[in-house]
């Protein structure tokens, strides 16, 4: 597991797994939470000016999450996070279409030590997902809250 | 349907739904992707400092967009979006449990013309999503591009 320690400013690391988006998934988060053209109706989305199914912006942000996060994801590289802050500057930049296949590029932008929580740093990141054109899909930046390794402070 | 034009700044709308946090819906978000144990273990998750399941930020972002937009909204509470743009100040205010029931408010910050999109107006909404409490679960704001009734104009 990855502690608040493992990190430094600049750091940047590539996500351990890539995800692709498939029609079914783009329909299936549409119909449950964003029901419009686009998600959801494969003929409809053609005439609206994506021109054919694009991923919501939730399921953008589920799959950028799961870049790191998922349960395939080892041991050694998940992080020992507390919580999750906050999240800043999030844009949409190209569409994400069904075949694409996403991965994820994380900077971390500052460190420092929570005032509130002693067992806890700060980590701000600015996470980016890109697809197999290497365009850049979804970025965005992300605080949370990550666990120290008090036995050696 | 709403358009640009049904908006106009500090409106204040109440979400035409709405949501109730499962412990069902909380492991599914959380294995699909955001493994944590108090996303994904009801006993591991009394031993966090949650002290129990919590909704992953990928989840309250679905239910906080479900709440206008999901395929039960009737025709009129529908807006006619073109696109989303970004989402900022995304925060995480109060955890979300089984059994809340949480309903959205907006407020609309800014109003303005689409300067690359003629048919398009901007809108900037201020976005919370509350509890049965009335407390502050999520917030953020949200820009996208809505059609305007060119036929009027």
């Amino acid at each position: 597991m990855k502690y608040f320690e493992d990190y430094w400013p600049d750091q940047r690391s590539e996500s351990p797994r890539c995800h692709t988006v498939t029609a079914e998934e783009i329909i299936e988060f549409g119909t449950r939470w964003d029901y419009q053209p686009f998600h959801v109706d494969p003929q409809a989305a053609k005439a609206t000016p994506f021109g054919g199914l694009v991923a919501s912006s939730t399921q953008l942000f589920a799959i950028a999450v799961g870049l790191w996060c998922h349960a395939d994801v080892p041991t050694q590289s998940r992080s020992v996070a507390i919580s999750a802050l906050g999240f800043n500057n999030m844009r949409l930049q190209s569409p994400a279409r069904p075949g694409d296949v996403l991965r994820g590029e994380s900077v971390v932008k500052e460190k420092r030590l929570s005032q509130s929580h002693p067992e806890a740093g700060i980590l701000v990141m600015h996470n980016k997902v890109l697809n197999q054109r290497d365009e850049v899909v979804f970025g965005y930046e992300h605080a949370a809250l990550y666990r120290r390794r008090l036995e050696q402070t």
